[in-house]
């Protein structure tokens, strides 16, 4: 699953400071007359969102850099140094297969979110009243607990007005990749997938549901 | 979703300290010679077991309160300032509806860590040789990026040897719950779930592979 050109280095892992992204916490409670303690982190809700382009009747999906993903990949005993050996693991182990999606951090409608998201990952331009929120679930329900709020759009080629890609003033790197309904299929049959359940889930759900529309 | 009797009182939030769940860390790295940081916490993997009872004909899940649930679902006027009203939000807006699950923290491979599971929490007592491993997935991808293994098992009423209910010891409070198919596919098509997006994928994957099985 390689990006075109990604070349990450000079890794090393370092205490959280104050963060804008990531609050960890603990709950202490009293839970059926028992003292509970829980360790948490306090982060955003998400819109995810499926989107298919009826015109090439392709499922429009994204590819990226997840550092969180490519940290876990690597055993414990090549990062308790605090120091990555990048050469060691290549970026690619740290690539995600994803629908679009993004954090609710605006004072913005979750429709109104999903909107943006497409349009800065993927480069459609899409009118607001085409989203439509088919599943809400929870996210991290050990650890985080947020809103995972899930759409699904269908596009035409003329809604593309640019490369998409990403904000690339906030870092973001993103390919946009078109997946097939057998693409789609076969992704879900795979056992290894570098991508979240909710990727699964949204496959499966669009092949029950939307696999067999024509434009 | 009521559990039989489950008080919630007395919550605050407090700092995070030294915890053996939830590891807190930022990502410093050079991505296409740009500086950039990632922050993330340290967390296990996990494994999913999706139990389908073959004399009964039934899923077998769990129900439980996750205190992370209950605390994003509270508006942030009203956890601000560290006091959680519990009288104002019921401990009923925090469980949820999964498959029997559990971490990854035992030298143990992930299929006899996913009988144990079933075990405890569901009083189930599986050969591991029935588990079957159907799909690796990533939890997390922004903040955690570990691996959440999905396993499918059949079991008999002739294996529960308990009444399951978590590790009491360890502050688990554990409902069994049994879903028949229809009620998966109900649960499936509902919008609003307090379930991981993963308990969908496992439903909708359930449905479409499993679901039409008899003894």
């Amino acid at each position: 699953m390689a990006m075109k050109s990604l070349v990450v280095e000079d890794m090393k892992v370092t205490a959280l400071k104050e963060s804008a992204f990531v609050k960890p916490l603990s709950l202490e409670f009293r839970q059926n007359g028992k003292r509970r303690k829980w360790d948490m982190i306090k982060v955003h809700d998400s819109v995810t969102i499926i989107i298919f382009n009826i015109t090439r009747q392709k499922l429009i999906c994204v590819k990226q850099f997840r550092p969180a993903v490519y940290f876990s990949s690597i055993p414990e005993d090549d990062r308790k140094s605090g120091i990555i050996d990048t050469t060691k693991y290549p970026p690619s182990i740290g690539i995600t297969l994803e629908f679009c999606a993004g954090i609710v951090d605006k004072n913005k409608s979750l429709a109104e979110t999903a909107r943006e998201e497409v349009l800065e990952e993927c480069g459609y331009d899409v009118p607001v009243e085409r989203f439509e929120k088919f599943k809400t679930a929870r996210a991290g329900v050990s650890t985080e607990g947020t809103r995972s709020n899930f759409f699904y759009v269908e596009v035409t080629d003329d809604m593309k007005v640019n490369q998409g890609g990403g904000l690339v003033d906030e870092g973001e790197v993103i390919e946009v990749v078109e997946l097939s309904i057998s693409d789609a299929q076969q992704y879900v049959e795979a056992v290894d997938n570098i991508s979240p359940a909710g990727f699964s889930f949204g496959l499966v759900w669009f092949l029950m549901k939307k696999g067999t529309k024509t434009p």
